[in-house]
């Protein structure tokens, strides 16, 4: 799992995520992201949430040191992920590139989610975003970009090209109004491509297996007379996202397969039932298909995270109720 | 619950449909639908599915003297419904209508799933689905279209005046690469829209609560950037498609709606779970968003259908095991 996280407030750092982790059989990438560049200096972020610059890429250096764990297997890993080009300034961007080639991580921002981001930095740069990107030195296999919805067909020849990556969160871009992703030209040019599921504010379910079917879905309007053209993505393509192409971005070639030598990360679901009823000839498909409700059994590195559908290492119930405690408290 | 079928292979009928829901407290439309137009005649269907077109219309005037109930609160009726324009005489089509306005029954048939759909109307018929169907007496409140995908803005408008309805089905649209039906424009002109889940053939899952989920993902891509073009449609807005416009396209006042006079329909999900923490300030918008992954309850004029999860007067575990079974035959 990777998270992108850039807010920060009351204190809070990627020390809590990790310490989150702890105790859970969970193989976690956290970021450390920022923002810096507050309204009144024409950024996104209300000015209350941005940090210093140098507190950001001290703070990063510090992250990576105390949590990177970079050889085969690893369990614990952390990237260098400024929010996007709204909300930081080009100096940070070029900075963090700098720090993450220096230390061996990798990076990640958000990129083209918006047409409004495609008018900021030709208005702001003079550059369309990949480009921007690229002038600062965004782009590599060391990249991934999150969303890319707002990319021309050169900028997608230009990312493959470079080697840079795309995060495809299909239910956040319909559920934002923010476009489609041009994931067909992606994988024709060879472009890396993973899936997420967002965030709780773009998407408010966190399903995977559930995002593959809809990355299917959306991406078979998206070649649908009216929309778009090209060949319909199959189900072995869309889970290869979830799976090989997750893998990819995040630069790791020691998971994402059932292969000799890759770790052995694993789910199951159980096909007896009646959602599945009437599929078994192709649990491949049924899997993706069939809107699974959940993950009945996952294993981490052969160890097990999921049994029974509950992950294993959490009060669940009362991590329910004090969530929903926090978040009544949060909207009144 | 409404359901088309139009193959009736093996001497299968509308009688079976009827057995299928005996003992069941489900309210259950079904469909005469039909195909005549075989290969052989420039239609879509092989010649070995289609009937003859007298028997169809014999068979249609049995099923609803035998089945359909038009009085208040009823739970068993039907409806007169040839496939699709491509699948039918035209004859056909005029003479259902006929039918089905002596019988004061329904209508129901595909219009504009398909672009393909569009072009063989205008070259067979030198007009478009729309103005094809009105011309053959298939406008008015006691029709509705399945899909209604590829239509124009003015025969939008032609469907609001003659208050002829439409059943959307977002994942079957995108599963299929059918297109972006105008729903934003159908709600301007007035034209009334239900929802729906299609077929086995078109949507692996018949899981409506999921569609309502659906309907808002799509129809919020749908006014994105690059795409179209419009308000962003709401959890409300998307719920009442499910729930008032499938009453309003089956041409019922009495169901449909949580008020006086109106049927006891009501379901009910259980909120306190993992995918819907942090979610309870707006438990509407929770059951609409959070990918609610069953109806823990339902209840169909005050009795109940659906109780934790499963439902009622059901063998469950032996219709999957059938049902596998034969369609494991059917594959192999």
């Amino acid at each position: 799992m990777f998270d992108h996280q850039y807010l920060w407030p009351n204190g809070s750092s990627i020390d809590d995520q990790f310490e989150g982790a702890e105790g859970l059989n969970i193989r976690f990438s956290a970021s450390r992201g920022s923002m810096s560049l507050g309204e009144s200096q024409g950024g996104l972020p209300p000015d209350t949430v941005v940090e210093d610059e140098d507190a950001i890429l001290d703070s990063s250096r510090g992250a990576v040191g105390r949590f990177h764990d970079g050889s085969p297997g690893s369990m614990r890993s952390v990237v260098i992920a400024p929010c996007s080009p709204f909300s930081v300034t080009p100096e940070l961007m070029r900075e963090s590139a700098a720090l993450a080639r220096e230390l061996g991580v990798g990076l990640h921002t958000h990129v083209a989610e918006t047409a409004d981001e495609e008018d900021y930095c030709l208005e702001n740069f003079g550059a369309r975003p990949v480009e921007f990107m690229e002038s600062l030195g965004w782009a590599g296999p060391d990249v991934w970009y999150a969303h890319a919805v707002h990319v021309a067909a050169d900028e997608v020849e230009r990312m493959g090209a470079s080697g840079t990556g795309v995060a495809h969160c299909p239910t956040s871009n319909m559920r934002l109004a923010s476009g489609l992703a041009p994931i067909r030209r992606f994988l024709e040019a060879g472009v890396r491509v993973g899936l997420g599921v967002d965030g709780s504010a773009s998407n408010d379910s966190a399903d995977m297996i559930g995002e593959v079917r809809q990355a299917l879905l959306l991406n078979r309007l998206a070649v649908s007379p009216g929309v778009g053209d090209g060949e319909m993505i199959t189900a072995r393509q869309t889970l290869e996202l979830a799976t090989v192409g997750g893998a990819s971005v995040l630069g790791r070639s020691d998971i994402g397969r059932l292969s000799p030598g890759y770790a052995a990360d694993l789910i199951a679901i159980d096909l007896d039932r009646v959602e599945f009823s009437g599929s078994l000839h192709d649990p491949v498909a049924a899997a993706v298909l069939c809107a699974p409700q959940r993950v009945d059994f996952s294993w981490v590195g052969g160890k097990p995270l999921v049994a029974d559908g509950e992950v294993l290492g959490v009060d669940h119930r009362r991590l329910v109720e004090q969530h929903n405690l926090l978040s009544l408290r949060l909207v009144s």
